[in-house]
């Protein structure tokens, strides 16, 4: 069925770098190639030099033009996939309001897919990750921001305007914390700038902790990661801050579990990392408030494909698979 | 299509009273009978009721059950739609673990589905009331429980094992109430007895209402109704409960919009009755919580269908509407 257009070309549109690929049907890389998103920013040099390095990728596999079935992109913020229009790009300036699809399309004769990210990342697990063969599932990645796909019924599931599975705003505390978008969002409790925060905020209440001598000298040094390296050798301070993630957490898959019973959620991103650190606190807290009708039937993975995800995930959307 | 079937019979089974109706595809009433739950409680009781009933509105529309097309029930609990299986139904004694779709099959020659009484319901709305036309939508009833419905891609979505939609056990406290099914769990807040427990609570600490009264003679009699009555002739304290009410309600509605991105909400139930009292605070405190891009694009309809829409939706089932 593929013979004739064998290859998809993905993009994967990141605020630091953009990285290209082609891949085939089962998630195969057969040439990659990534440049920084300062060399080429604004949407129409961007266009230019990502059709260059498609170009120089398919010369590269042997391939022409006429093997590429498809183009794929995914980019960081709000992109409706129906018409590829992109409406804003928070983290990249100059990218608001463009046409990116219809761009692409005077570019290259195959067809052009533009989806965000994090739709791309949770396509790629769906299809060749720790999503695969899941009808219902819910993926999730921990980082700056929580952000959050739907798989229903076996799709991608997009809601009325093509905006829905924003995890990170749904709410953990109805007199929560007040942001732009949200009361008590989710975010604004484990995204990688909140658990800093809420660390050197417990630090500087004159805790106890391996953490103190960083937090006097270089607090801004202060991250996820480095709370996991003093959890790890048993500092208790950073343990909390981890069971504080998980009871955050819990609280929203509990929710979504009695609102859409997935079979499973699979979580990406940098916090989740942290393995048995985060993954025990938070089925204790899971199970706290989850009744086990639900519970014993979920299941929590974490991604598996890494950095690659969003990558092979516009690959996946080439070839429609998830 | 349907001239050789042209009627449904839907039994929309209460824990008080076991409504039985002959509907045709336009959600028109044919013939109608009620009894008391307490008659025929047991299952093969219950069997043999529903089918002199069924018996007895055929020959009353001048129909033979060759007329029938098909058999709906929406039961009070947990129900295993796939099978016809009802696991539970808490508040009608001896119905664990019931065969009742096989059960009807052996005295209906036509084809039987089992709902629960939300899904019931959200099916009646969608296909003949408030819901209508709409393919994305979110039905919730508030009342002693607090129930939901999901409707994505125009089709009750029943998630991975048939028991999505539990909208009244998602949390907005992770702090907050716990319950055997939850922490923070928004029927804590907004079921009835939670709002009269609150109101009970607040006039307890000798706060000035019209309500005082009441609250000295017979403080069982305080429910929604009527603090909602002293709400509408201006009671200060009964006022603000509708406000504690519509905040709790609105920081769920934000996070399933964030999550699902519905067309709209579609609101039953009791509570749902009091009209301004609740949507005037509920808009506003959605809007502080839920960004333009998906406030603007939402609409909150009160159902429209009142005590006949679970009856509803079980024709509609037979027709396949929804």
């Amino acid at each position: 069925m593929t013979s004739h257009h064998p290859v998809a070309f993905g993009v994967d549109f990141g605020g630091t770098s953009v990285k290209c690929a082609l891949m085939n049907s089962s998630g195969g890389v057969l040439a990659r190639m990534s440049f920084a998103t300062s060399e080429a920013s604004r949407p129409s040099g961007w266009v230019t030099r990502v059709g260059d390095v498609c170009a120089d990728l398919l010369e590269e596999a042997g391939l022409t033009p006429r093997d590429l079935r498809g183009v794929s992109v995914g980019a960081p913020g709000f992109v409706d996939y129906a018409t590829g229009f992109i409406h804003e790009l928070p983290n990249v300036p100059g990218w608001k309001s463009v046409p990116l699809g219809n761009l692409l399309k005077q570019r290259f004769l195959a067809p052009v897919t533009i989806d965000n990210d994090v739709n791309a990342m949770a396509r790629g697990e769906l299809a060749y990750g720790s999503g695969r063969g899941l009808g219902n599932a819910v993926f999730l990645t921990l980082g700056t921001g929580v952000g959050g796909a739907l798989i229903l019924n076996g799709r991608l599931y997009r809601g009325a305007y093509s905006m829905a599975g924003e995890i990170g705003h749904t709410t953990i505390d109805y007199r929560g914390v007040q942001s732009a978008t949200s009361i008590g969002g989710l975010e604004e409790y484990i995204g990688n700038q909140s658990i800093s925060a809420t660390c050197r905020e417990w630090l500087g209440q004159g805790r106890s902790s391996s953490l103190q001598a960083v937090f006097r000298e270089a607090p801004e040094s202060i991250t996820p990661r480095l709370i996991a390296e003093h959890a790890n050798v048993g500092d208790s301070l950073a343990r909390e801050i981890f069971e504080h993630v998980a009871a955050c957490l819990a609280a929203t898959l509990a929710s979504v579990s009695y609102l859409l019973q997935p079979e499973a959620f699979v979580i990406g991103g940098g916090v989740a990392l942290s393995g048995e650190l985060l993954f025990v606190p938070l089925w204790r807290e899971i199970r706290r408030r989850l009744h086990p009708a639900f519970a014993d039937r979920l299941a929590i993975h974490p991604a598996s494909l890494g950095v690659d995800a969003g990558l092979l995930g516009c690959g996946a959307a080439v070839f429609e698979i998830g």
